[in-house]
Parts: C-alpha cells; structure tokens; sequence
C-alpha cells in the first residue's frame, strides 16, 4: 500500500507464475517447458548476432521474422503481431479490445493470468463453467459479450475444441472479439490460423515458448484481421516501440525455418504423452484428454496435494492448483522426454 | 478504425521512434546509440548462455541482475525494478503512479513517448514551457500536480539540472512521484539514485541502451522507495511475468561489472563531444550545454530541415523535430567516435 499508487494498484490480484526453482531439482514438470532445447540453427544465429551491433535497437517491427512467419503459415506480414512473450500480447488485448460495456467471458477453469489482465485494465469479466468432462461447451458461449478468450487446447486441462466448432462460434459472435490463445496447439490440436483471412472477429495468439523451446527468449505472436493488427500496433507503440530484442529476432527466425527439428522434438513429446497416460492409466489415475506438452490427472484414491507435497520430496516439481476446490485433487505433469517420463513413473509408482 | 477497437485504441497518438535504417548508412546519428561496442565481458556472457537452456523460461524476478545493479550503486535490491527497455518501466509508471485526479506535469519540449503514455492510460497532462535558454526552471513545476517526469539531462536539448535543483523539488513536492528519466545520466550528468532512500516519491530510470552500449538487448531499470517498486512489481505481475530474457539477464550483469570498459568508452564520448562542440562553434552552429551523448545544435543563418535532408543525401543521418516551431531549426546528434565526428564535420562543412 502507498499513497502514491494509482487507483488500479491497490486493486490488483497478481498473477502467480509456476515457481522456477534456482537449485537444482531432478525433474521440472511444473512450466510446460519443452525437454529438448531449441534447434541448433536458432543457437548458431544467436552465436553469429553475438556482436557489436547489440549496440544498436533491434528493427521496431521485426519485419524479417513476420516476413519468415507470414511464409510459414501462408499469410500477409499485416496479419501478424511480435510480442515479448505471448503474455505480453494478450496484455495488449485486453486492453485494446476487451474494454466493453459488456463482459468478457472466459472458461472458469483455464489460464489464470486472464483475471489479472482484466484487474489490470478495469475489464469485467464472467466465468463459464467448463462441464462435467472440463469440456468448454461453446454453446454457454453464445450470449452477449463484450469479447471471448480461451486456450485451445484449454489450460490446464489439456483438452481441445475442434476447429468446427470454433469457427461456429466465431460465425454467430460477429460483435466482439474471440480470442484463441493457442500457446499449447502445436501438440496434436487443429490451429485456427486458417479462419484468419476469413473472418475480421478472430485473434489467434501463439508462443515460442514451448514447441519452439525458447521460453528463455521471450517471444509470441498474434495473427488476426489487418484492423485488429494495427490495433495492436497502436497500442504498442505507445507503450514501447523495441520490444523483441536482436538476438530474438534472429532466434524466432531460425526456429521457424527449422521444421524438421520442430517436427521431431514435437512427435517425441507426443509418443511421451501417450506412454504417460498409459502408465498412470495403469496406476489409477485419471487422465482428461490432452492436445498439449503437458497433460492433468488425478489419482482415483489418493489425495492429489500429498502426492504433489512427495514428489517436491523426492525433487519433482509438477504444477497443482489449490483453487478451484474441482481441480484440488488434479496435478498437471509436463511431458518430458520418454525417458524422465519413465523416472517419474518409477518415482510415482514409490510414493503411491 | 474498427468497431472491435476499445475506446482508448481509438485516441491514441503512438510514439514515433527514430528511423533504423535497413541498408548501410555512412553515419548512423539518430538514435543516441553508442559507438562502441557491449563488453568482450558481455558478449562472452551471452556466448556461455546462449545454450539448451534457452528451453528454460528466465528468472521472473531477475535477481541476480538485480542484486548486481544493488552492489554497483550500493543500495538495495528491492529498490530495483527491470523492464524490457526503460520504455516499458515508463509505461507501467505512467500507469501506475500517474493516473490522478490532477493533472501531471512535464516540459513541452521532452520525451515525446511522454504523451503516447498519457493517451494510452487516459492520464491529463500540462506541458510547462522550457524557459529561453531550453532549460528546465523547477520553480514553475512547483504547482499542484498528478505527477511530475522529466528526464536528466533533457531530450532532445541534452541540457542536465543539478542534484541541488532536483532535491529541492522533491522535497517540496511530497504529494505526488516525481520521476527523473535517466536515460542520459552517465554522459556527464549528475545521478539522484543516491536521493532515493532520502525520499518515497522519488523514481529514477535508467537504461542499458545508451552508456552500456546494449539498444539491442532491451533493458532498462527503475530505483525507488521500496513502496513504489512494489508498485510496479503488482503491475508487472499483472501483465508479463518472464519480461526479461535469460540473454539480457546475463548480459546486464556483465555489463554493470565491467566498470572499465564503461568508463572508458563514456570518457571517449564526452571527449569527442566536446570536440563536436568546439567544431560546431567555429563553422557558426549554436549549440545547448549537453550532459548527454548526443548535442542539440542550429546553425545560426542556415534552415535546419534543409542540413538535415542535405546530410541525409550524403549518408548521414542525425534527427530533426518538426514540431515545435521552437526546435524545428535545430538537430539533434548523436556523439559518434572521434574518427565518426571528424567524417561528420567534414561532411557537415561542404554542406554548409
């Protein structure tokens, strides 16, 4: 508290990342960070940009890596926005979009950085419970709003909507914005990039941060309708005109030109999702349904906040919510390579 | 214009950075960059970094960059906030401490990100007009007031006010946060970071981008009373938790230890604009006193747009203001190494 904080300040409610634990521990779970680092093409750029010119602001625009984006997914430059993590880019959403006379809606189990961006921004905001399966029923979505935003696939359940019934959605909710935040999308759920030309509603936002393994360099993207791209332009420049750094530039280039590293490392993520589920199927767990490098369950008999209190033990760390009271029971376990899924079951197996 | 923007998207008036040219200019004098290069210290630190942990998100609270900035100016860490350049701690200032029933209050000639601020979070604003030399006369700003920001030395005029002149203020203006924008100190300028465990409503900025040669890495810092980093630290919570990457991080650190490098590289500036000073004077330019890297200059009969497209032809590009009238007759240039003013000034006299 101070006497000299805006209004805004005293209101806000923070949010709370996944801890990064400075020691070492013998398995991090807990980010959905990927197990593999990124390609070595991304390294070597960074290596090659590693020189004097850092003295210099990066391009304000990062032309080269839209222009590289734009290729990769088929779209015009003007459809893309660059951000400093795709955090920062809902940020400026909710801002530039979301601040409507009606709320905005969002699952109520799902990213819970969105109520701080609605603090942030003196947005209202309603809850839609997911359903009895922590399935989003897109037909609770269909009232009026003042915009509508949710992961697809859904965090931190996992689960995916089909891109059928996204476009559906977007159809019928011409008045306001529908976000789809698909940070996790890359595995093993359909992206809705493909509606953007086709709709002027529809903001799609995604991350190098996991699929593209560089959570360490801060980088997302935006794609959407050229109006609400320079929506998003107009409100970046006036908060801050250099954003992405030189060496995430010509990282985030080289990440998206490098397919086949992209390709590999996201099949193998997928093979140890499933090997993962198979074993905690066969240990009594349950396991929703996953698009994403990360899935969530629970034990059938065993109390989930003991189970996550011995993994720390055993210097595991895997994510649990303590809030709401409906996912108190679940942990959700980022997928590792095959092999530290195979030293988590061998852990969990002892403490269950 | 689209009907999915929100109100404030509407008025914006974004900021408009000084021109990063893409192709090779002769000399690049326009955005206050620094000649030389980052640290050896540096670029090896980004070397040793630059690796698979890049899968790693960063440290969210950059503490052992901050507990090196904290050693370096012997205050404490939780006096320290980062950003992802000083602009976007400026934002979230603005934001956060500016956002009052009085209006704030900052020079007509200044930072013109100052503005795009006030926009972008619905903040009113009283320009005070710099007296006739260009120099900030603190007696005028002791009026009642939301907030009060002005950077030391100024931008563009490079002219610095005195510690004394700056305590003063803050002592007497107790009811609102008075921010000193640092982005120039280190060329000659006296610092206040040694005021702010004196005062709690002083905030100080600084950035990476300018005396430690890293524009192209994004990073910036703030010092003040621990209430008012809290401040910021709530809003950073509430809008990006990982805004600075793990390469910056190492990078900052490096950059602080290496005390030498940036003394010896500050001194070169000074040297050579005292050099560019004496050269002006002699070929009739007038120039303002500058504790900054970078001189604010009119030649006393020729038009000031007319040197500046003139440079520009031959390669050289400085930057000029159209607005205000006040300043539209001079230019702005940044100090270059003693080779690059010596290729300016004689660029500048077969022009002239």
């Amino acid at each position: 508290m101070s006497k000299y904080w805006s209004e805004v300040v005293h209101k806000l409610t923070p949010y709370t990342p996944g801890e990064q634990p400075k020691g070492n521990v013998l398995l991090k779970l807990n980010t959905n960070e990927n197990p593999y680092g990124p390609s070595q093409k991304v390294l070597d750029s960074i290596s090659i940009a590693n020189n004097n010119k850092l003295r210099l602001y990066p391009d304000p625009e990062s032309d080269l890596l839209k222009s590289t984006i734009a290729n990769f997914y088929n779209i015009s430059s003007n459809s893309i926005f660059l951000g400093n993590g795709s955090d920062e880019i809902l940020a400026f959403i909710f801002q530039g979009f979301f601040k409507n006379k009606l709320p905005i809606i969002f699952p109520d189990i799902t990213y819970s950085f969105y109520p701080a961006y609605c603090s942030l921004y003196d947005i209202s905001y309603t809850r839609i419970p997911l359903d009895k399966k922590f399935n989003i029923d897109l037909e609770d979505y269909l009232i009026p709003n003042g915009g509508i935003i949710f992961p697809n696939p859904n965090a931190p359940t996992g689960i995916p909507k089909t891109l059928v019934d996204i476009e559906n959605l977007i159809k019928i909710n011409q008045d306001s914005v529908v976000v789809i935040d698909e940070a996790y999308v890359d595995f093993g759920t359909e992206s809705v990039i493909k509606l953007v030309n086709k709709y002027k509603n529809l903001l799609v936002t995604q991350s190098f941060s996991k699929s593209r393994s560089l959570a360490g360099i801060r980088l997302g993207c935006a794609f959407g309708n050229k109006n609400l791209i320079e929506g998003l332009n107009r409100i970046k420049n006036s908060f801050n005109s250099y954003p992405i750094d030189r060496l995430a530039q010509t990282a985030g280039i080289e990440a998206i030109k490098d397919e086949n590293h992209f390709n590999e490392t996201r099949d193998k993520i997928i093979k140890a999702r499933a090997f993962l589920e198979k074993e905690l199927l066969l240990m009594d767990f349950e396991t929703l349904p996953s698009g994403a490098n990360f899935i969530f369950t629970k034990h059938k008999l065993k109390d989930g906040a003991i189970i996550f209190n011995k993994l720390r033990e055993s210097g595991v760390i895997v994510r649990h919510f303590e809030r709401p009271a409906r996912i108190f029971q679940y942990l959700r376990i980022t997928i590792g390579t095959q092999e530290e899924m195979k030293k988590f079951i061998s852990i969990l197996k002892r403490i269950i």
